[in-house]
């Protein structure tokens, strides 16, 4: 797998889909921040809101990892997790696309 | 300073004093968040929130310290910061009260 070539074109394509995919999962966690944070009425709420961030912040900051020798995984996970699908990966070669859904059936 | 004594009468006043800090300053903070989370915007705020938080988090956890040998420090601090004021503490002995205030405008 860390063999795997990518072209300028495919790297061009690819830096797209990860961004597409932040920018979902990060709007996607304002939003659930916006809702739930007004309706926090205890310390309680307080600290499990934090403990969530903890654990979102430390996902995400390691799962957007460009570099070729890891996308196909992070692709895979970002299509398992919803945030990605194939019309962003459109222009990748169709050996890259069937390993990337291999990988996100695992 | 660790070898003032503490009724319990003043114990129970301490308990009280502490419980009422906590109140107020929890209750300023779940404000705060309600009335911020709802204007975050974007994906920095958010991890701004989270900085926010963890400080607030480490310095609440550590301050309600009700051992009697730090017990002046910390109703110096909650006087300084404002969530306690002189009417939390009546009923302790003068001698405390002026420690407390002395102590507070450090």
């Amino acid at each position: 797998m860390n063999k795997i070539d990518w072209s300028s074109q495919e790297q061009a394509i690819a830096h797209q889909a990860i961004q597409n995919a932040y920018a979902r999962e990060t709007h996607a966690l304002i939003q659930l921040i916006n809702q739930q944070a007004s309706q926090i009425h205890d310390i309680g709420e307080v600290w499990r809101l934090h403990d969530y961030l903890s654990a979102r912040r430390h996902q995400i900051d390691g799962k957007y990892d460009e570099r070729p020798a890891t996308l196909l995984f992070v692709f895979a996970d970002l299509i398992k997790e919803g945030w990605l699908n194939l019309e962003d990966l459109q222009g990748l070669d169709p050996d890259k696309l069937a390993k990337i859904f291999s990988l996100a059936k695992m």
